[in-house]
């Protein structure tokens, strides 16, 4: 069970999961067909498409001479050595930033080569989730039957180093990069464990690693027998593993169902589509998607009747593009929408190979509502508004020095913030440290067999933050979750 | 007087300045000659350069067609509708920018107008120096025999809107951008004065307003007449300047000088090469420049003596560029160099024009200390360090409610420090509302004719930040100068 993983994304990797949006949400999140019967054909068309546009684009419009200029000047004069791949590179980058449109971007060999993982649902590595605590790259989790679980890897492992290169100075995606390879190379990491002394070193074969988008859950709500389905993404897999997680739940007579797409940035248009095909009947168009000359095309289902059972759905401010292509549709055809109002992606990306291994994505469309609404940079508001406790929202401490009784800055306002999640009352979370917060500090500290000091040292601090990570992991305080539960029989 | 123009910028308008520093700096320093000997005819041999390589330019290399396919794919397919002419000047920035050399930009038609106004020292428009105040664009004091003067417009006027347009939501730049125009154009002020109780408008007719960019003062240090000339950027008209008026201090028969370029960002490398020629013996270069191929080019002055009384300069981190190859020279040959290390630039830049009047500064050379030393990134440092006092460095106070006792945030601060900088002695000044900080607050309201709440409302703040505006522009209490002048004849 992992439904609240992306909580702890949202907690711990606030900087990273930001960069994921940027990168994932930009994804082609499809190739609509302007035609909607010719479906079955729709890989082979892009690609005839993008062949196409090939062709057109070797035409040199007169006005290029002055970037031919610009290249030549700066080729010839610049002060030091010019890499001429990257200027043009810089070229193509520097046109689509003109378009004021993060979503349109450049991606050269190595970032199609992340693009791709991420659309087919795996990547070669160890797997294992981590995370960055305190400053140290730190194993939040083995994926299940992974070359890190095989290889007995623990939550809270600390990784200090990678074929014996120091991880000083490096943020977590310069770790991660070290990390990963190439299925069947070994990668030798030392490990710092907590309650054991001395660091040690553990070999991990690196294997592919499958992604898994859909987690499903059961619990019983009011007697009634009720599934949760959670996408944490919409790549190549995740509608057939939707079909099936669904099928199993229905076979398990579920009386109610809660799909949770909360930090879910989208993916591919083909997987909401079809995951939309189970839920949104012919009576009305799921979405409609609007070309460049402003002509709206819109897409139906198949489908006859609407489930018996209620459906609601959970989003928060990470839920974007095809997460909120469900949600809004969802939200039209009567269904309670729980959580927070979404990202606000509303446009559709094509990847175009510019036939070197580089590619274009280029927004080539809007997507609208069934009833023809742009939610673009608005996002879905939810139809019942809720947040989860402050503590979810609080950011990583970092420490310069112990902070005591009279100081006062931000991170004081974050351990207040959490020390009252985990039931340590102070009267203040504005930041400034008073007799209050020492005296929760020392609760804390007496209950954590820390030494008693009332002051918020390193040890202290990480100590909080690994209770409020595994607090908010446990899923035991999820009150958006809650509250979709609690509305969905009402 | 002026000699504190530079410090008021720096407390009041740290982002503009910021702005302005990289666009000022970036400037052709100078089209340096590889020929010391032909410096008559720099210009001309630098159209011809300009020349020569806008003919080399025109031809096409081969990977370019990738760049033309990313053209004609964004043209054709984007969402929206696309500015060609934009996207080639995006193509063009996205170049400069894979330099990683912020000096090295493009420049639009517009852009060249505003570098050309800075280079030529004046500008068109209406002479008044403006700041941003509480959120109200506010005249800090109009420009000696200016039309903002002749219209009698007063400092602390602010201005509420320009040709019934209102300012809100502008920033500093975009509403200066408002207020200039054209050489006998006319723009309505509507003008909110302290003290008077309803606006009013102000009809002033533009014209063309002369940027001082020396000031010269005499002061009686020990009993010895000391010149103190600031530079506050290096244009056309400044070498000949700082000679007339270096000529006028010297028939008052000076024993000392001080060389203030605090906040000078730089500008063109003739006018700091002309300056150095009257203190540089031709004993060692002045500079040396260096080119794409590592050659070193030492550049020598004329001048046999050196001035008989001591001279010392003044820099801070806001001293770029030309001002940085002044004062490196100036400490390598022994003189004292007083204030906080400088910015750090060590880059020439040359203007090449694209033929439809935008124009590309590229970075050509660096240049290198007299030693031989490359001071770029790392600054100059002085030979005796100096800070101002801490309210020299504070930020403006945007106030979004009241602040009283028990609160706590950067304003708070700010104000602090603030309120000891007039003399009102606060025992924090760490953002914490305290009760001293109370006291400080009443006190400071007695002494102004404020209602006396002990609370920092928008009135109060305006009010402390004003007086510390004033205070800083008499440069009653300017320490780095205080410290120049003392050790002058040490």
């Amino acid at each position: 069970m992992n439904v609240k993983k992306q909580s702890i994304f949202l907690i711990l990797l606030a900087a990273l999961l930001v960069g994921f949006i940027g990168a994932y949400t930009a994804v082609k999140v499809t190739e609509p067909n302007t035609n909607t019967e010719q479906k079955q054909d729709q890989v082979g068309k892009t690609k005839d498409n993008t062949e196409e546009s090939a062709e057109l684009s070797t035409e040199v419009p007169e006005d290029m001479t002055k970037v031919t200029q610009a290249y030549n000047l700066i080729q010839e004069h610049y002060v030091e050595d010019v890499d001429e791949k990257e200027l043009l590179e810089g070229a193509i980058q520097g046109m689509l930033e003109t378009l004021d449109d993060p979503y349109s971007t450049y991606m050269d060999v190595e970032s199609m080569e992340n693009f791709n993982e991420q659309i087919e649902s795996s990547f070669e590595g160890i797997g294992a989730e981590v995370s960055m605590v305190n400053g140290q790259v730190t194993i939040i989790a083995p994926i299940k039957d992974s070359p890190a679980e095989h290889a007995s890897l623990k939550p809270n492992d600390q990784i200090l180093s990678i074929d014996d290169e120091d991880l000083k100075g490096l943020d977590l995606n310069e770790a991660v990069e070290k990390i990963r390879g190439e299925k069947g190379s070994e990668v030798t990491l030392e490990i710092k464990r907590p309650g054991v002394s001395d660091p040690f070193n553990v070999v991990v074969t690196r294997d592919k690693i499958p992604l898994e988008t859909v987690y499903s859950d059961l619990q019983t709500i009011d007697g009634k027998k009720t599934g949760i389905l959670e996408l944490t993404s919409f790549s190549e897999t995740t509608a057939d593993d939707f079909a099936k997680e669904l099928e199993k739940l229905e076979a398990k007579n579920i009386e109610g169902l809660v799909i949770d797409v909360r930090g879910n940035p989208g993916g591919l248009l083909d997987a909401v589509e079809e995951i939309m095909e189970h839920f949104i009947t012919k009576d009305q168009p799921y979405v409609q998607i609007e070309d460049k000359s402003g002509d709206k095309q819109p897409y139906f289902s198949s489908l006859s009747e609407e489930k018996e059972y209620p459906i609601n759905v959970l989003i928060d401010e990470g839920s974007a593009s095809a997460s909120e292509i469900l949600a809004v549709a969802m939200k039209e055809t009567d269904h309670e929408i729980i959580g927070e109002t979404s990202f606000g992606k509303g446009t559709v990306q094509q990847a175009v190979p510019l036939g070197d291994g580089s590619t274009i994505k280029l927004t080539f469309f809007k997507w609208l509502s069934p009833k023809g609404t742009w939610i673009h940079e608005d996002g879905v508001e939810p139809t019942i508004e809720k947040k989860q406790p402050d503590y979810y929202y609080t950011n990583p401490v970092q420490l310069d020095k112990t902070l005591e009784f009279d100081d006062t800055n931000e991170d004081i306002k974050n351990v207040q913030i959490m020390l009252i999640g985990l039931g340590y009352e102070t009267d203040r979370k504005d930041g400034f440290f008073d007799k209050d917060t020492e005296k929760s500090v020392q609760s804390f500290q007496e209950d954590h067999d820390l030494k008693v000091t009332g002051k918020i040292d390193e040890k202290t601090a990480g100590s909080i933050e690994a209770e409020i990570i595994d607090k908010i992991r446990n899923g035991e305080d999820d009150q958006q979750l809650e509250e979709a539960l609690d509305v969905l029989y009402k």
